[in-house]
């Protein structure tokens, strides 16, 4: 299927999103990265606010319909925290050219889109969270591990996922999705 | 043991730059941070890029010097890796105000600085590397174990350790440390 030209504006702006920042990418900036002119973009997008505003909720839409699915499954506790894994590697693959934003940029939303999107986060942790204190009550977690710690750690790894592996792209999802699996939920240390 | 002037001025400096940025972040906001005239500043600081240098060169040389300590003791390899972690959380504790710098503000550092910097990091890196490796030689770590993956992972979570610590200072040193071995090296299910 070809791509749609918004969509190619939309991937074009992540990229300079990811690499300048949203405040010091401008239009101009766009349009030169797809090879047309400025006023051209505007046939086609409203403003750099509505680039921002519609990369960031494809991604924290996704992860909570991904979230959703999971929660609804019938995975047993500690297959949905490895559903989760694969949630974030299948995300961070399919949106490594926006999903850096979710790391910084997203606080250049304008309200209620801030709003909106942290609400969104808000819920994605507390779903998260509900998991790993699930995995706590049947013994797959021991009582003594402070899960809202866990689970900062756990993010903060996986927020961070894009970076690596626009740095190691050979490394299959497959693969990829077990080490973290190792890394993160049953220890690196044997 | 009273705080000298620079040091007071670096701590609300830290402060600012984490909060607004280093761009951002003026004499003159410096000045009334600390209650004097932003003029009197330069009584005891050069410039703003020399605050920000000195805050992340103490904070990188504390790194460099606990590394090079644990490299260099007879510990186990695994009870290298338990003490990187205490390395981090004493660091985190102790440079609460400024190790936020470390996550981005750095990139403002300026040359040659900042390659002085990125030399630091990078050796601190591959130090932390050749830990992990010798826990795989000796079979604490599975030798399927993607370990750069790993510390990459461990690094993430211990960067952006000061922010949850920065929301939940109840927790003392010591279930901080016993919690991120459990999170970042044991593995969260058991």
């Amino acid at each position: 299927m070809e791509k749609s030209k918004k969509q190619i504006i939309k991937e074009a702006s992540a990229k300079l999103f990811r690499k300048k920042g949203f405040n010091a990418t401008s239009m101009q900036d766009i349009a030169a990265a797809v090879g047309i002119k400025a006023a051209s973009l505007y046939n086609h997008i409203g403003s750099k606010q509505e680039l921002l505003k519609e990369l960031l909720f494809n991604i924290a839409n996704a992860f909570t319909s991904g979230m959703n699915d999971i929660e609804a499954s019938t995975l047993s506790n500690i297959e949905k925290l490895e559903a989760l894994i694969d949630l974030h590697v299948d995300l961070t693959i399919t949106y490594r050219d926006s999903i850096a934003l979710i790391t910084g940029e997203w606080v250049h939303l304008e309200e209620p889109d801030l709003k909106n999107y942290l609400k969104l986060r808000t819920q994605y942790e507390a779903q998260f969270l509900n998991i790993l204190s699930a995995c706590k009550k049947s013994k797959h977690i021991d009582k003594n591990t402070n899960i809202e710690l866990a689970l900062y750690s756990i993010l903060s790894s996986l927020h961070w996922l894009y970076s690596w592996y626009n740095k190691n792209k050979g490394v299959s999802k497959i693969e990829l999705a077990k080490q973290l699996k190792v890394t993160l939920l049953k220890g690196v240390i044997i």
